[in-house]
């Protein structure tokens, strides 16, 4: 649908909810953030992302007619529901979040992952019809990918799971899917930090701890980042040559610690390419913190509506 | 554009190209086969390709109003043009495709490549808005992704190429597109061989040799073969995970050389899905001989038309 007036993005993370109200052309005019209620199972979260949406529609002006929310997980826009989740939110999986948040809002909802959300509005500003890749590579590593202009939504919810292909840099370490040898195991921010644990025999809990140690020159620790970033860089590559998008942009918080992860993964998508794709450099994200509640607003135009219940 | 009479459709490969009149329905009307010129260079090309044309459209009833054709190499359809192609058609890159056939035969010309023609009834035949994967595994490794429905082009043309992403089997094996470890150097037809000449000392040229080798119980011919069935398995789980396909179809050559083959990449596949695609499992080609010339003359609906020069 056509969203003409403000509305509602709400993101909800494993600790935090955040809220905002959003103007068609993408400026928050009001924020909200309150603790995320995972204990207390989906009802209570459900409750509490209702009352960050509250908080943010208090003001003058015409009040917001949908709501867009993105919520970890694999979340089908569609059936507006929680295809699975981790239990870092107790019983998550499967629930209706959607007609669970139109009820207690009185308004139409909108759903799909924090991903998909966060990577909207840099579809949004690689142009219409543009293509992209997004890597979100942080604790765990996820994605998005749109063609054409649109996000690729796939079976239940699924698409954009791009830490859970082969990667040759964690050949025989097990993921978090139950595989073995995906690129979330090698490349994430846990990823990285047990590669030093391995190569040194000395664990570490923090990532920022290895990559203090590289910038102090310590081989192992430049060693376990670098082999992080080139499994990336590649998988990458490699789904460029598959895609041929206009844009890949690395998102999350594993870039953040520092060039040595940057040139790496520059130089390992780089060697991939095929030549006709030889120019194509991955980007940083465009939008900062703002995405994911920016992009969650603007869902409703993108994804199915679930309304509320009749009363 | 909405195509209601027959239409050409062309498919040019290094040593032959394929002709016929297909109806909407995809009931082909005439065939015709003939040498490629390859050694004469892209003009002798079109002038075989336009006689091919004019040899399946000499019946009775309405006269194609449309031409599609499709070609091995990285084809633009929006430009019209080859972007890139080996050597086996002399001077190949860089012609100018579409207008050069429309001129020849004064009908508007849409084109695109190969794999994508062959996958197009197989898209189809998923139904309205579907979401597919197709591998041809043969002597190289393309492919073909589409989402709603849609084939994706990507920039230049050179979505599709699945053959040229990282595959832990392939470690440190060149590539012919310049790369190393890519998926095409071990599982294609010359990828299995050359396995299996350095598992024995024993150089093959060719892969059903290998087949009967493995048939009559040869263990490095087994292995060879297993290798290169696991490492397309995987590839195809890991993009099944970052897409979400409703269908994976795997054509081409090698699949046909057996149930050895073809467990062993099943078997691979389904290892690697998320939990959500768990009974996702990879099937063969609907279409046979024909898929390509009925793919090519469905092109005028589904990619941009090039209209013959004025005269």
């Amino acid at each position: 649908m056509t969203v003409t007036g403000p509305a509602i993005g709400l993101d909800l993370g494993g600790t935090k909810i955040a809220a905002a109200l959003v103007a068609p052309d993408g400026t928050v005019l009001a924020r909200h953030t309150r603790a995320t209620p995972a204990a207390g199972g989906p009802d209570a979260v459900l409750d509490a992302l209702a009352a960050a949406a509250r908080a943010v529609d208090g003001g003058t002006g015409p009040g917001p007619g949908v709501l867009g929310v993105a919520a970890a997980g694999v979340i089908d826009p569609v059936t507006g529901t929680v295809t699975s989740a981790t239990d870092s939110i107790h019983g998550w999986a499967g629930t209706a979040l959607a007609v669970g948040l139109a009820a207690r809002t009185g308004l139409p909802v909108a759903c799909d992952n924090d991903v998909r959300a966060t990577a909207a509005p840099e579809l949004a500003a690689a142009g219409a019809g543009a293509s992209l890749v997004y890597a979100a590579i942080g604790t765990g590593v996820g994605g998005a990918v749109a063609v054409g202009g649109r996000m690729v939504h796939g079976t239940a919810g699924i698409a954009g799971h791009l830490g859970h292909v082969p990667s040759p840099e964690a050949a025989g370490l097990p993921c978090t899917c139950g595989g073995t040898g995906h690129l979330e195991a090698i490349a994430s921010g846990p990823g990285i930090a047990a590669v030093y644990g391995r190569l040194t025999g000395l664990p570490v809990d923090r990532l920022e701890t290895v990559a203090e140690r590289a910038a102090s020159g310590e081989e192992p620790a430049v060693r376990a980042i670098v082999t992080g970033a080139v499994a990336a860089g590649r998988v990458l590559g490699g789904l460029a040559n598959t895609l041929g998008p206009d844009r890949v942009v690395v998102g999350g918080g594993v870039p953040h610690i520092g060039p040595l992860y940057w040139d790496a993964l520059t130089e390992a998508f780089a060697a991939e390419l095929m030549p006709p794709l030889a120019r194509l450099r991955p980007s940083r994200p465009l939008f900062g913190a703002d995405a994911a509640v920016i992009g969650a607003a603007r869902l409703p135009t993108q994804v199915p509506l679930h309304a509320p219940p009749p009363s």
